[in-house]
């Protein structure tokens, strides 16, 4: 075995130091699988002084990112620095360079993955990105090969893992958000500034990132309509469970004739739905096709190993087609042009939660103002509450469109007997 | 785009109706990602006259299988007739001719799969087999290129839809086992003979196939320990939900160092655990891999339109393969030389119901005996039977050896406070 490829890391945090433990460990099996060594010739970092055991020899690393970049020898650049802006020019001069690409980069994918794209394809470069969505669960490649014959109509995924682990502690222990919250930061689960993740920023990024795959659609993330769980409620749990239902945020990217939508939001699922049991801060993408039917990928979202293995997967791929002298041709350029559904066009049930007066004819006045709003009712539960001056009226409606359900909203809201329209949320995930 | 690759189909029945189908259906999007168009030349039938509609035209029908075999332009032979002898003598034919060979035999593979590939590798040609395992989910690709850069320790698959129906109707709707498995015949999720099905035979081939690409080590049916689900009672499952435990056919492949164990049997896994969750006809496969942790594949494991789902994403990938002149790279021929676990490194967990002497002491004499053979129990439930003559214990151990387990059992039977060991089954699947 003569053949050696170099490798260039960006970056040299966890993920970075994971891809190059596994590429070590591996060599055997790696080598066998691609007929040749794999080395790891420079790597990009902040600070050389740092204490990083026998890892590395001193002069695999450099503080200077053009010494990675325009290394002739190197055939692939490996981004795990994180950010977006530097990330995006040094991957971008990498395959302007004609250097294959391989980031776990999800910020960079869903602002600039078009464009990144745009330029592998013209340098016929690889540019694989497996790692920026649920990293331990091998879903885009699924997406494009596993289901290579398919229609994909519908996909939805638990694709934050700090959420899910902060709404599994809520619902399961019956803990508060903030409580758990702090937690999850202690353990490393959540950031220092967790907005990107409980507003579901970080869902909307990946939720794009799959739509555009899937669907062969360029969907940007101002093409995904975002709520966070930041005002989900005990009593929206409780009551939620009491009907059937487990809340999860997941991120929805449906398909119907040549029209889409995405969205990521606190949905409530059917307890029995294989997605309710994805607890923690594991992830799972759902994804229905037209002819497979129903299937789910479940796993890590993140952490050093998991992310690391499928940087190492694409790393192979990469090295494969390189060796076949097929480099650039999964390049995968969307094929549709983009139509979002209007909100006529999506359709839903809603799970709904309202305090009314407890009088005689409030039920009578809201099943009227329901009726004239198109939307039908699965699911009813009236509590008393303040010793019976007020009523706290649960409600699951059949499937509505979004505009016949947000004027319904608007309505409750002006209606007398209504006093407050506490929450709202979308349940999916009807099983037949 | 002039160029054509020819197919030729051996059965068409159902699945080699949906292959048809969903080649016509998806020509663009296959021809996109192949660069040449994909055709059924010539399809291998039994009866020439029955009526196909316009789904074919007289000329691609044939009953002498060496019309398909032998054609020099057919590229590649799709083996979805079923059966064991004379399928396995056809696809050696079709490999001997170097034509690449996709199947959805899980017999044949199972029986066969070590010499098929070493044909496959010796001529250069691919042998796919992803529908054999669990139709509607790519799970032989994942293992094989997903996890490329992992070790895999352990896989627990439920991969038989008949199994997987019957079991959740016992345990949802408390229906009996007969009862069931008529309907299920009725449906046509069983068989008119159900043995392979209901005896494990068939979860049993899939797990050796699971096992010998996992681990990449020759495993047969024989090394396959097999139990199936006859014997279960309700009051097994009963007790099973009582202590937290859902009950499911579970094929178990196992690695420590570089000892494997390969087994079905009906399993216990917590309520909790997400393969608790895969009802009815669906199929999952956990799988535990040393860097990423663990991941689950879940989906429909046959059918119509899955099944060839599969079929067609093996057919993309060999003529990926074909175009880029590196057919035959991809059959994987195991590795390591097998080694089976003894009785003494197979380690488990067990769920036992008895019936004892509801006398002072017995639980003494119980206690003192599971203590003498190592056996130590992590949860207890004690029911008083026949108006307390009768006690019926249900015990859930903490890890323990086969073999002192067994040692065990047969203690159980000679004590004398002891009148019967009801039954005895694996629990599995722990969250941490």
């Amino acid at each position: 075995m003569a053949q050696v490829m170099n490798v260039g890391l960006l970056g040299f945090g966890t993920v970075g130091t994971g891809v190059l433990e596994i590429i070590e460990q591996h060599q055997d099996k790696l080598s066998h699988q691609i007929g040749a060594e794999v080395r790891v010739k420079k790597i990009l970092v902040n600070d050389l002084e740092k204490d990083r055991g026998n890892l590395v020899k001193p002069e695999q690393l450099t503080k200077n990112a053009s010494e990675v970049l325009e290394d002739d020898e190197i055939d692939v650049i490996v981004e795990v620095m994180g950010g977006i802006e530097e990330a995006r020019n040094y991957m971008k001069q990498a395959l302007l360079n004609g250097k294959h690409v391989i980031t776990a980069n999800k910020d960079v994918m869903a602002l600039y993955g078009s464009e990144l794209l745009q330029i592998a394809n013209e340098k016929n470069c690889d540019l694989f990105y497996e790692a920026s969505v649920a990293g331990g669960i091998p879903i885009l490649r699924t997406i494009v090969e596993g289901l290579a014959s398919d229609r994909i109509t519908k996909m939805m995924g638990i694709v934050n893992g700090t959420t899910n682990y902060i709404l599994t502690q809520m619902t399961k222990e019956g803990r508060l958000f903030d409580d758990v919250l702090k937690e999850a930061q202690a353990l490393g689960y959540a950031e220092a500034d967790p907005t990107a993740d409980v507003e579901g920023l970080d869902a909307a990024r990946k939720i794009a990132i799959l739509g555009t795959l899937g669907f062969s659609m360029r969907l940007d993330l101002d093409d995904v309509s975002v709520k966070g769980i930041t005002d989900v409620t005990s009593q929206d749990l409780k009551y939620g469970d009491q009907l059937g239902y487990t809340m999860k945020l997941v991120g929805i990217a449906n398909r119907t004739g040549d029209k889409v939508e995405v969205s990521v939001q606190p949905t409530l699922v059917p307890h029995e739905h294989p997605l309710a049991s994805v607890d923690d801060e594991f992830n799972a993408v759902y994804v229905y096709g037209e002819a497979v039917g129903e299937t789910m990928f479940y796993g890590p979202g993140a952490g050093k190993l998991p992310t690391a293995t499928a940087v190492v997967s694409d790393l192979v791929e990469v090295l494969k087609n390189k060796r076949l002298g097929v480099s650039g041709n999964s390049a995968v350029i969307p094929q549709h042009e983009k139509k979002l559904k209007t909100d006529e066009e999506i359709h839903s049930k809603y799970f709904l939660r309202l305090h009314a007066k407890d009088l005689p004819g409030t039920f009578a006045a809201l099943t009227a103002l329901f009726h004239e709003n198109n939307v039908s009712l699965e699911k009813i539960l009236q509590v008393p509450l303040n010793e019976g001056k007020l009523a706290e009226i649960i409600l699951v409606t059949h499937e509505v469109s979004k505009k016949d359900y947000d004027i319904l909203l608007k309505r409750l809201e002006e209606e007398e007997v209504v006093i407050e329209v506490k929450s709202s949320y979308r349940t999916e995930g009807e099983m037949k």
